[in-house]
């Protein structure tokens, strides 16, 4: 089936770049045979237990000493991906890893695609695709509540809840296919009451699951918020504040924001993406004016929008911005007016603003109120969390599946009630299951694998 | 003597950031107990022989699970540290990570300060100071030579080098010294021509040594290049070009470049820091100008100055520009004149630049000449090497000490000339001595150890 099954790969399995110490992961029947010829005396490292440390020095080929590791075997079918293992723990400099993967490659191993450890797992039966999916979510996970989804996922959640509704499915075929081989006899061993209560429960559990999403999506990737306001309302020094950081180049002259930048913090354990803009005002900079366009992208990217105006404004410059940035928001967005410099508020905008948008007056720079502004964003993110099932879909591809499922579901739901015959039934039943056993990967194709891999890191 | 030897110190030992495996290290008395609080099952983990990989799953406090892992432990002195130890090999993200290490100190185990590892490997015996310092120059090496100068001192070449020099001085103070037991009946036990002979040797040497740090410190932290010229002459694509990459914006916009930025890239194994600044011209943008400063400031610091001028150009604006760079310019730092966009020359500059630098026609869009440009480079870097010795300082600290260790030296040497009393030379020698003692460890106190251990990184 896969061209490639027989070879033994290898690949850099820490964190990218340098570090007191790197892992060099190899899988395939040739692992520990391979690593061996990195040594002087290859028959130490053949001869040791599975499982257990050895020190060794490596070699280039030209006898000169590249690193002193430390390094194990596991033998199959005990190791993460059910083959031959091999891990070599060595000093974390980038030339040293590179060099170790490169003599790895000159004995016989290929370099590892992303995701290839996983996926031998998975063909190897270690896991489900959808824990393997999961597996490359709890390594991307930054947060507490990103970090909980996929470690759920992992142990099987997902998959169980799948193998649970295949089962049922499978009932509910299985009955109307013993029918059809009683076809002419005109039997129903089915009531048809209860086949149309059963699919409903179903249509309701993957409704529930793909309104999940929503949540799941928002913690997995972080929520996107953007900054926007005039030119020196703050916007850097907020986002600084937020960060307790000085990543953003703050100034005091308009416009030194050219970039968006894009910063991670946890808030809650959530994570949320906070983007700066550049300053929105009319400029006949180039580069400026290429600025404001990309925060009117950033704005229509945003789930959370932090709409920042000087205390010092007039009524009708406040109203004028707010409205214009109004006009760029969906309902789907969470819009907060910020009321920024409250300390060094001359006089209160006397307009009400509260109609737009929530309104905090916070000032960035000694920190006031930004407590509330955290608050106000994770409870709305919580808010999008349904009280009604902890499960969550996180993925986009299991997000897809189960909508083509729940399109079948409802299909053969309307089968039953006009009374069609029980193979238009069936046959709709069995294309909810394909799609569910495509999550799980009971159903697959290489086609389909080698696109979800290819979204792994290397060494996983 | 440290307050701090007895506690077990925790730290993440693999590169930071997100992988598909991190890897946490424990070293101290308590490491295994502590280690083992993290399972439902300590005594498992208690009970593995050392330097056995055990498949563990790790709990947080409110018995949810945090991650399963592989767990080894090493027990003293077996160890890198000489001291009881623990690894843990988790699943990379982010939160896991700093998860297990707030856990680990839940349990006792304190946050490891930089260098803490290395420094008890030191405190221990594993390794004396110079070797020490050697493993954090391993794994900073990013290039062939710079590796191969690190892993020589690792391997103890300075720490013989000194000792051998030590011991010459130690067996010339012991002669001085007996000479002054005898004192009073005027005895000459050291031929004086041969103390002379023997002390210009040492002198020799150190001098070498010092003079080699040229070389071992342009390759471990890599030759800053400066690339200059007048706005829009093409210095972000040349650094593109030699990245073979896009990390610098390129826009046909002049004074695009507002930062300088810094980008390693490894020619001939030798690695160099390529620097792209802000176009020299005279402008009222207040951005653009501290840009420009910087430029200036950033041809001071570095070694190798591309001085970039337009195929285009008249021969009377490449002459002023040439003239108004070079006036910047020391003897020491290497000047190349680069005539770019020569694949869309109109003419010839008739004016001859040779007198002023060594000139190459290039261009940097479509790659033209720039593979003599990488030679040219690399071969002024490696006529910094001397010929005569295979040592090459590398560390600020040990030229320091060599350096005050050849005034020494120096002295002993002109005392004896001058007929001067042994005492005098043998304090001369004694302190020559004492300096090598310091970049070995022989000679330490904690606020050295504190200064050069807090320089290394966190788990190392």
């Amino acid at each position: 089936m896969f061209n490639d099954e027989n070879k033994t790969i290898c690949a850099i399995s820490s964190p990218s770049g340098v570090g007191a110490i790197a892992i060099i992961r190899l899988s395939g029947s040739q692992s520990t045979e391979i690593a061996s010829k990195l040594l002087r005396k290859p028959e130490r490292f053949l001869k040791i237990d599975a499982g257990k440390m050895m020190f060794a020095t490596i070699f280039l080929e030209n006898e000169q000493i590249l690193d002193e590791v430390l390094m194990v075997k596991f033998i199959e079918p005990h190791s993460f991906t059910g083959e031959n293992s091999v891990e070599i723990y060595c000093h974390g400099s980038e030339y040293i890893q590179s060099q170790i993967i490169s003599e790895l490659v000159k004995e016989g191993a290929s370099v590892a695609q992303p995701g290839e450890f996983s996926k031998r797992a998975f063909l190897n039966g270690k896991m489900d695709l959808s824990q393997s999916e999961a597996v490359a979510d709890l390594i991307a996970s930054s947060s507490k509540e990103g970090h909980r989804l996929a470690l759920n996922q992992m142990k099987g959640q997902i998959s169980n809840e799948i193998s649970e509704l295949r089962q049922q499915m499978l009932e509910l075929v299985s009955l109307m296919e013993l029918e059809l081989d009683f076809g002419e006899e005109d039997v129903e061993f089915a009531d048809r009451t209860q086949l149309i209560d059963i699919t409903e429960e179903l249509i309701h559990r993957t409704n529930n699951l793909i309104e999940s999403f929503k949540y799941g999506n928002a913690i997995k990737t972080g929520i996107p918020v953007a900054i926007v306001g005039e030119p020196n309302v703050g916007k850097s020094t907020l986002l600084n504040a937020l960060l307790k950081d000085d990543r953003a180049i703050v100034s005091d002259i308009p416009g030194t924001t050219r970039d968006s930048l894009e910063e991670l913090i946890i808030i809650d354990g959530l994570k949320f993406r906070l983007i700066d803009t550049a300053g929105i005002r009319n400029s006949d900079d180039i580069i400026e004016k290429m600025g404001v366009e990309r925060t009117y992208k950033n704005i229509a990217k945003a789930q959370v929008i932090l709409l920042m105006i000087d205390a010092n404004s007039t009524d009708k410059e406040a109203l004028i911005f707010i409205k214009n940035i109004k006009k760029k928001i969906t309902d789907d967005q969470y819009l907060l007016i910020l009321i920024n410099k409250n300390d060094i508020a001359k006089n209160e905008l006397s307009v009400s603003l509260k109609e737009y948008a929530p309104v905090i007056k916070i000032s960035a720079k000694t920190g006031e109120n930004l407590d509330s502004l955290s608050k106000l964003m994770s409870s709305w993110v919580n808010s999008l969390k349904l009280s009604e099932t902890n499960l969550i879909l996180t993925n986009n591809r299991h997000l897809e599946l189960f909508k083509n499922s729940n399109v079948a579901l409802i299909r053969a739901n309307e089968a039953i009630k006009a009374g069609l015959s029980g193979d238009f039934v069936s046959q709709d039943l069995r294309e909810a299951m394909y799609y569910l056993g495509e999550i799980s990967g009971q159903v697959s194709n290489e086609e389909v694998l080698g696109a979800i891999f290819a979204k792994f890191c290397i060494g996983k």
